[in-house]
């Protein structure tokens, strides 16, 4: 298990990819985002996406989809989450990419009130198969801190 | 159909209202999010949330879904968004809530090297049935201006 302690501030995680599909982005976006060009490649054709682009709330989603897949495979003393800064959507994402997620942090902070918890930002980048970056966010989240013997 | 020249700042706008189901939330998560605490009350117990708690990126979706529901009352000529600031989950959402999503427009920028487009920043709001608050981001979102008669 992972603790606020054993974070390196800048250490680097690849935490995996995830393949976008055509009837995912539109069963997404029928749910939650039902925007044209999030639903025909037709309505798509007229405006800067060019044809079917994922939702931004979808991409954010995947990327989740992803960094949870890792907490399998490395568990984290994480709590939770209070938010989000700085999320970017610096290019469409399409049916048929492959997105990969990658996560460097950034800094961490004990807390001042809590002597057991802490908490710790991480930069995510999202590229596609073309490492072409498509999405960024800088994350906060909290985790707990190494239980002292005693 | 509102343009950039439309937009108030400070104007607030009632978006509207989502329910919050216990299938949605599982759906939600098993595909996106599958920590335990957005999986089952019992996992959810043992933590911050007390029981089966919506994960924070649905809360987003659900949010998305209430804002393009009205666009269909109120055409926009927006071209979608950048980004999005400052995104915080201040409260558990948990099945059984209703959200209610507000909107107040804190700035608009024409563009500086096209003409036609400017962008405008939204500070929205989601509060649960006690008018809690237990979402609130900063969207960034391009819209053109009107087109001039010529």
């Amino acid at each position: 298990m992972l603790f606020f302690e054993d974070l390196e501030v800048g250490a680097e995680t690849y935490y995996g990819s995830y393949e976008v599909t055509r009837d995912e982005v539109i069963e997404f976006a029928r749910k939650y985002d039902p925007q044209p060009f999030h639903l025909s490649d037709e309505a798509a054709a007229r405006t800067y996406f060019g044809r079917l682009a994922a939702s931004g709330w979808h991409t954010c989603a995947m990327t989740m989809a992803v960094i949870v897949r890792n907490f399998e495979k490395q568990q984290t003393a994480g709590l939770g989450s209070p938010g989000v800064d700085e999320l970017r959507w610096m290019k469409p994402v399409y049916p048929g990419d492959t997105l990969h997620v990658r996560g460097t942090i950034i800094d961490k902070t004990p807390s001042r009130s809590k002597p057991d918890i802490g908490t710790f930002r991480t930069q995510t980048v999202v590229s596609n198969q073309d490492d072409v970056p498509v999405m960024k966010l800088t994350s906060i989240v909290i985790i707990q801190r190494r239980p002292t013997a005693g």
